[in-house]
């Protein structure tokens, strides 16, 4: 692999360095930095079935190339692949592996184990989907034990097939039953490591706090983790009914697109993906046509293996005492750095502009939200009321102060809120802070700032490391932060000049238009993928 | 995108950096160390019809992430991974984009223009399919412009439908109208990315070896390029006559796979690739089996608009006056890396083990091998012989020596011998040169060596970068390297200690099999897709 340092020696040779599991022998590589075992398989699993975990081998296996990841319905060249660089690997469903990187092999270390779940929806992604997924420099700087995982996705992971037989009871869910027996994994194996079995904090980002949300709510994965952290994931499914009548309807449409009846449900098992993906693609189309929504992969509330979101159900009493963290980004999916080139100088617009476009998109409210946004973020122009999130930042603030008040142990909010330089000023975008969790924005082109970066994600990497280590993100170096209340919303605002404000922005929450306000991206007509490309636009 | 080097500002604003092309005007990026611009349209093409150049467009594009690689038939984990680290991307049959690396954006600047034609025979890859492949340092170290490419590879790029109608005349050879439409735009655009359109170099490795020696033999390209480099790529493709017999018989072969009689031909323009690509692998599959030999995707000898490969036809006297360059790595496709771990310690083996394993494979030849083994490499072990390519380095001696008795301008032979640290000794691989050749080398986890790696690919990088500048890659602190002449073959070997033999392996080759030796990876019995993975050894 290649490696980001300059002039760095790596040591991988036939007895070194070896980490010795419950299981067998993994040979890995050292670098200056790190010791890094790529593509570990934790488990496998049938089509639509159950994980079983691996099984024991003889002699040494390598794990120095990542593993297959989960394929995607469909790979696109992504609209964000400057802001967010994706890292795109072959696709094959046995995609269960995962990745360590660590700064010991001493299975009496017990460090802690921080354990990343990739966003993209329940549907796209995997543990090296971003560059910015890389652990090395995070476990180097915080000597911590850093995972990230694949699993599976889309009409692999997340199809209901349980009105067809009792082996699919759990087909819906199977994608975060391959989180779980990772995390079992983790328990067992970790230790080898240099990590701490019962020290494991669980993080994601987008869907990927979406998962660690549903891992909450979950039976299966009690006693696997005790920290958890969700990163620009709290978005509300609406009620679980619903999802499962969706989700229903959806099979019903996939069976219907292959010409299958209930009683060949079976040959869903062993067509090709490609067959399998496009019907699945059809249906889901059909769906959307139907219902006038848009339907998205992701795990179904039976109840039972998965209870269902707490904003519905509430939180599980036997996860209320793991310490949590939730955030968001200050533009999300609403960033300008969505806007055509030549045409978002947002900070070189009068005010009189702003106002303008901000009327343009708000309407009668905006003279309220400016004021609003004014008091919230003094000296800020008023451009950035336009772009600022305010749909996952509401939901958030209310899932938090929800939790404090069902008697949840601490629970911690922040707001990622830096301008990149990129396109002559970009706010927070969707992913934005996660360069910044793991100790890599330093490598990312579009949003490093001399000494503001190198400050910010020593505040922050070391804030995610405290937390993972005692709960409490709170650490030398780092302005005070207070758990949220019932009441109020202390909020650990990460900007060049760190600081913990309380509900500051709920007038402007208030003002804003409720509901969804779509990203500019999605507002557009979808163009087909063959006119799609860097330079379609 | 990731930049490899930490703490580094990068410039992408709405108005800078900007080049101004004939065709319009486009933005790319500003590293401490280069301007970048990525993902350059450079032509358009329907399927299996010739490109047609970019048009002109009004305003900016964007030039900062890379455009679509044009669609493999598989992509699997490649095996090697961890030594040739690449780069996956989305794949779309729109792939005629290319990227630039450049220190001015002069006019006048006039530099030296590199131009990378990548391998993977001509079925797969891409201009950024290896992370060696990037241009940015070798643009800073030597002030040259390096250009990568993608265009039209397998089925897409060689099906040859030349017998079902006039408007297929080229279709076995789009690929290469491909690059020679990118060669065309380099030629009437680089001058606005500070490169000189009246000296340019084509560099490729392995089966962008072969692209640079067909484009010797392709008229349409004379006068766009200036200098060419073959790196590991001389293999003869036998006689014209079978290539084409081959490549006819396939076509026939996929049609009846499609159940297509030749009125319906145009058909397969219109099938989604998924389809055409299964069909041209089982028509591959039955090929193989009918003739008992591996049909490879390559351009098709026509005699007109491809001449023919040298050694069937000498060069073409219109390149006579071209400086070539050409080498070979050490081990090829034979290098120990390929033996399973724990299994390869040739190191440690003593000499009688040496001396075993050479029997079992050379039997009666391996005295005489092993003596002129000790000849040609004095101090080496004989376990090295195990592993030493003979098959492209006895093509490239005798291709060297060919151009040399036609009267060709000066043609210099290298031999990249460096013994990695990975695995305990790794012989150079295939394609371990390239990140020598690009700067890139301490990026490189398993090969980097302090000390030896800076030294070799600085006389690397500037030998290739001397010869782009005048034709001759001797340049201050390189050992001196003469050129080839009819009767001796002097090669560089770039080694931690580099320097000039003549003929030095002249027996050696001689006392090993003709014919090509298998690597061992090819050896084994092919898996299905299903198991194939990083640890399904």
């Amino acid at each position: 692999m290649f490696i980001k340092k300059l002039h760095q020696q790596v040591i991988c040779n036939h007895h070194e360095p070896i980490a010795h599991t419950p299981l067998g022998q993994l040979r890995g590589v050292k670098t200056e930095d790190a010791y890094i075992f790529r593509g570990i398989r934790y488990a496998h699993a049938r089509r639509f079935h159950m994980p079983e975990a691996e099984e024991a081998w003889e002699g040494v296996r390598d794990a120095i190339i990542y593993g297959f990841v989960c394929p995607e319905i469909t790979t696109p060249v992504p609209h964000d692949q400057f802001t967010v660089p994706h890292v795109f690997y072959p696709q094959h469903e046995d995609c269960q592996y995962l990745n360590v990187w660590t700064q010991s092999l001493d299975e009496n270390a017990k460090r802690p184990v921080m354990v990343w779940l990739h966003g993209g929806g329940y549907a796209t992604g995997s543990g090296i989907e971003h560059y910015a997924y890389d652990g090395e420099e995070l476990s180097k700087a915080k000597n911590v034990v850093v995972v990230t995982l694949n699993h599976r996705l889309n009409v692999l992971g997340y199809l209901d097939l349980s009105a067809y037989g009792e082996e699919y009871a759990l087909s819906g869910n199977v994608g975060m039953a391959d989180i779980v027996e990772a995390l079992k994994w983790v328990k067992q194996n970790i230790a080898a490591f240099g990590g701490d079995p019962d020290n494991v904090t669980i993080f994601g980002q987008s869907g990927g706090g979406g998962k660690v949300t549903t891992l909450l709510q979950m039976p299966a994965a009690d006693g696997l983790y005790h920290r958890a952290v969700i990163q620009s994931g709290v978005m509300d499914p609406g009620p679980a009914a619903r999802v499962r009548e969706k989700n229903k309807r959806l099979t019903e449409m996939l069976l219907e697109e292959l010409g299958l009846d209930a009683s060949r449900v079976s040959e869903l098992e062993d067509m090709p993906y490609a067959q399998l993906s496009v019907a699945a693609d059809r249906a889901n189309i059909r769906l959307n046509e139907e219902t006038g929504e848009r339907f998205m992969w992701a795990p179904v509330p039976d109840g039972i293996y998965y209870v269902g979101y707490p904003f519905e159900t509430g939180f599980r009493k036997e996860t209320l005492h793991i310490p949590v963290m939730m955030g968001t980004v200050f533009a999300e999916f609403t960033s300008n750095f969505d806007t055509p080139a030549g045409n978002g100088l947002k900070n070189a617009w009068t005010r009189e502009e702003a106002m303008h476009h901000l009327k343009e998109k708000f309407g009668d409210a905006t003279e309220k939200m400016a004021a609003a946004f004014e008091e919230a973020y003094p000296g800020r122009t008023p451009a950035d009321a336009l772009f600022a999130d305010t749909f996952v930042r509401r939901a958030t603030v209310r899932l938090a102060k929800q939790r404090a008040g069902e008697g949840g142990s601490a629970t911690f909010v922040y707001l990622f809120d830096l301008e990149s330089p990129f396109n002559d000023g970009t706010l927070a975008w969707h992913n934005a802070e996660i360069p910044y969790v793991f100790h890599n924005a330093q490598y990312l082109e579009p949003s490093y700032i001399p000494g503001v970066t190198e400050k910010l994600q020593e505040e922050m990497s070391g804030a995610w490391a405290a937390f993972a280590e005692k709960g409490d993100p709170n650490h030398p170096g780092h302005p005070l932060w207070h758990p949220v209340t019932g009441d109020a919303c202390p909020t650990m605002i990460y900007a060049p000049e760190s600081g913990e404000r309380i509900d500051h922005d709920a007038a402007f929450l208030d003002a804003a238009p409720k509901g969804r306000v779509l990203p500019v991206f999605l507002q557009k007509k979808k163009e087909p993928s063959s006119s799609f490309g860097p330079q379609s636009k």
